[in-house]
C-alpha cells in the first residue's frame, strides 16, 4: 500500500495525469494483482462504510479512479463516466497493463463529445472490480487474506452508491453528466433513479433497464467456465498461488462473441484461414476467427481477475430497475429533472434496441426530457467503444446542448 | 463386441424394432461408452476402407443405425434421416441412455411426414460420433487403444460417404428422400451434391451451405472448454479413466443458448427465480435459466463423448459446399434431378434464413426443382426438433407430393 496515491482531502482543481513509460511497462500478472500494483490511479479511502443492497456492510472501501480535465470553480462541470463489465477507470489514458489507449478514448478528450477542455471527467473502477477498487482480490479485514468469495455480493446500485461516495469525497455536489455503455449504461440509469437531484444529464448507451434471460445465460456460462477450472480453487486461487487462466479465457471467448454482430464477424473474418493455404484437418486454429478468439481469451487473463468476473457479471444479472420500483420502470424515474439521451445500435443483439425503447417509454411515461437515437451500424454491441461517427455526433450534440442549458461556457 | 448385432448380408425387409425396459435402463457412463454398450442398434461392418476427404483411410468402419418401417420389394421407399451435432441414430425410438423419445419422433412415425407405414426409414450415427459408429472412442487397430485424437479428421462429406456405404451394404440403390436439420441438413445438401443420382428428394432444414464465422466461433468456445478441462488428458481420458465432465458441460451450455431464440428464452424463463422468493446474493442458480442450463450441461455429459464433440463440431466448421465446387454453390448442384424443399425459421439466429436463401438461389441457378418455406416461430434453431404445426404440414406436403411423383402407393 506504499506506492499508491490516496486522496484524503477533497481537491478543487485536477489536471490531466500524464502517463509514462514505466506505467506501460508494469509487469503483468493477474494472480499478483493487488491495489498496490496500480500506483498511478488515485485511490480514495472512503471513511463511511458502504451498506450494500444485500444488507451487508463493506468496509473499508477504497475506490481507484482517473480524472481528466479541470474542475471549475463552482464545481458544475463534472462528468462521471461509468465503465462496462471488463473495463476499468482507464477510460482515456494509456492502460497501465495493456499499453493500449483507454476504452473511451474516442469519446473523452479535447474537442471530443466529453470534452476535457470543458469538463472535469471522472472514471472510477467499480466495486467488485480488480483495478484498485475494493473487490474480491482486496484484503478482507476479518482475515487479512484476499476476500475471494467472502466479499459480499455487490449490485449495480452498490456500484453507484460507491461512486456517489467518491463524488462526496471529491466535494462535488452534483454531476453535469453521467455517461456509459452496456453495464456502464445500467449505472447511468441507476444514478438517475437513485440520485435524481445529482444528475443534470444522463447518457445511457447500448444498455437496458434489466438483464435478459439470454444475457444471464451467457453470464452463467462464463461463471461455469471459471469455476470449472481446478485452478480456481473454490475462489481461493490468490492464496494458493494459482490462476484459473483457462476457465477465464473460455469465459471471455464466449462473451466476446456476443459483443460482435454476425455481419461484422462475416465481414472481418468470414471463413478466412489463419496463416495457411488449406485446412489442417486438425484442431489448430485454422480459421482467423479461432485465432482471434484465442488471442482475446489469452490477453484477457493478463489483465482481469477471475473472481471479479464472477461478481461483476452477477451484478448485471441482478439488475432490474423496475423490480425495485413496484414493477414500474416509469416509477424509477418519477419527477426526474434529468435530461436523457438514450442510444442503441441496430446490430447489437446483446442489448437490442428494444431494451432502449423500454427505457424511453418509461421516461416518456415519467414526462422526462428524453431523446432517443438508434444508430445504424453493423458493429454490434461493441459499437459503443468504437469510433462510430453518428455516435460521436449524437453524443456531442446532446452534451453541448445540455451544457448550454446548464450555463457552462463553450469550449 | 459380442453383444451387438452386426449385419453381414443386405436384407430385403426390415421391421420396426421394439424397445424394451432393459434398453432404457442401460447404465449411463460416458467414459465406459463403447460400441458394445449399444447392442440394440444394428451395426454394419463396412468391408471397404473409407477414404476420407483429408486423404486418410479409415478402417475398419462400423456404422450403427436404426430403421423404422419396411423396405418395399423394389427398394424404392427408403428415407435416410441425418442427425445433428449431438443427436444420434435414435431418431424415432426411446433413447437407450436417456429414456426419452427419439429426437425426431414428431416427424417419423405412422401418419407423420416421414410415415413409417409408407417408408423404410434409416438413421445412422455419423462417423466421428459416439453411439456405435466409428469415432474417437473406437479402438484404433494400430494400437488396440481408443483412437482419441489419433482418429483422422472427418468431414460432412465423409459422414455422407459412410452413409452411402451403409446404403450399399443394405442393398438400397437410391433414396426416396434424405432429410435432416442443422448439421443433418448439411448432410442432406452434401448427399444431393455428392450422390445426385441416388437422391430423389431432399429436405434440408434450418441449415446452411457453409458454417459462418459466428458458428465457428461458438464451436471453438466449446472445444476450448473441453480441452481446458484437465480431465480431458490431451484426449486420452478414456485410457486414463477420467471424463472431462465440467468442460463438456460448459461447451453444451454455451451451445444450448444458440439453439434458442431470445424471445423464447424470455417467454420461457424471463427473470424468474428458481425455487426461491428472492435473490440469494450469491452464486447459486437463482434464476430458472441458470438452473436449466446447468441441467442441460450435466445431462449431456451422461450421453455424449467429449472427443466426439471436438470432431463433429470441426466437421461442421469445415463445411463449405461451394468451396469444393470452384466457389460456386450452383455448381454443387449442377444438372441435379433431385426435388428440394428448403425450410428455415424466422427466429433461428444460428442458421438464419439468409443461409437458406443462399441455398435456394444456388438451386434456382442450377434450374433445380425447389420449394422454400420460412416458418414464423419464436422457437429458434431448435424449432426443427419441435412439434411446429407449419413444419409438420410443410414437410408432409412435400414428401407426399414427391412420393406421388415417385409412384409410391399412398398410405
Amino acid at each position: 500500500m506504499t506506492s499508491e496515491t490516496v486522496d484524503s482531502a477533497a481537491p478543487t482543481g485536477f489536471t490531466l495525469r500524464p502517463m509514462n513509460e514505466a506505467m506501460i511497462e508494469l509487469s503483468v500478472n493477474a494472480a499478483a494483482r493487488r491495489e498496490a500494483d496500480h500506483p498511478r490511479s488515485a485511490v480514495a479511502a472512503i471513511a463511511k462504510p458502504l451498506t450494500l443492497e444485500s444488507g451487508s456492510i463493506l468496509a473499508p472501501l477504497r475506490i481507484a479512479y482517473q480524472t481528466y480535465g479541470v474542475l471549475n470553480a463552482d464545481r458544475s462541470n463534472a462528468v462521471l463516466v461509468c465503465h462496462a463489465l471488463t473495463a476499468d477507470q482507464h477510460a482515456a489514458n494509456i492502460h497501465p497493463l495493456t499499453g493500449k489507449p483507454g476504452w473511451w478514448s474516442t469519446m473523452i478528450g479535447p474537442g471530443l463529445p466529453i470534452d476535457t477542455n470543458r469538463f472535469f471527467v471522472i472514471c472510477s473502477n467499480v466495486v467488485g472490480g480488480c483495478m484498485g477498487t475494493t473487490g474480491p482480490a482486496s484484503t478482507d479485514p476479518a482475515t487479512g487474506e484476499p476476500y475471494g468469495l467472502n466479499l459480499p455480493m455487490v449490485t449495480i446500485g452498490d456500484m453507484v452508491d460507491a461512486q456517489a461516495a467518491l463524488i462526496d469525497h471529491l466535494g462535488i455536489p452534483d454531476l453535469f453528466c453521467v455517461a456509459g455503455g452496456s453495464m456502464g449504461g445500467m449505472q447511468v440509469l441507476q444514478w438517475a433513479s437513485s440520485h435524481p437531484g445529482r444528475v443534470f444529464s444522463a447518457l445511457p448507451i447500448a444498455t437496458a433497464a434489466k438483464h435478459s434471460a439470454q444475457n444471464i445465460a451467457f453470464d452463467e456460462v462464463g461463471r461455469q467456465a471459471i469455476t470449472a477450472d481446478p485452478d480456481w480453487r473454490g475462489g481461493r486461487y490468490l492464496l494458493e498461488g494459482a490462476i484459473p487462466r483457462k476457465g477465464l479465457a473460455v469465459a471471455r471467448m464466449a462473451a466476446h462473441i456476443t459483443y460482435l454482430s454476425e455481419p461484422a464477424l462475416q465481414r472481418k473474418f468470414g471463413r478466412n484461414l489463419q496463416d495457411r493455404d488449406a485446412r489442417s484437418f486438425g484442431f489448430d486454429a485454422d480459421f482467423q476467427i479461432e485465432s482471434y478468439l484465442r488471442h482475446q481469451g489469452a490477453s484477457f487473463v493478463e489483465r482481469f481477475d477471475a473472481n471479479s468476473y464472477l461478481y461483476v457479471t452477477r451484478a448485471m444479472d441482478y439488475f432490474d430497475l423496475a423490480a425495485n420500483h413496484g414493477g414500474s420502470l416509469a416509477n424509477a424515474f418519477r419527477d426526474t429533472k434529468t435530461r436523457f439521451c438514450v442510444v442503441s445500435f441496430t446490430s447489437d443483439w446483446l442489448f437490442p434496441t428494444e431494451g432502449s425503447r423500454q427505457i424511453v417509454h418509461a421516461l416518456n411515461a415519467a414526462a422526462a426530457n428524453v431523446s432517443f437515437v438508434e444508430i445504424a451500424t453493423d458493429k454490434g454491441h461493441d459499437a459503443f467503444l468504437l469510433d462510430v461517427p453518428e455516435l460521436i455526433a449524437t453524443t456531442k450534440g446532446f452534451i453541448d446542448s445540455a451544457a448550454k442549458v446548464r450555463g457552462l461556457p463553450e469550449a
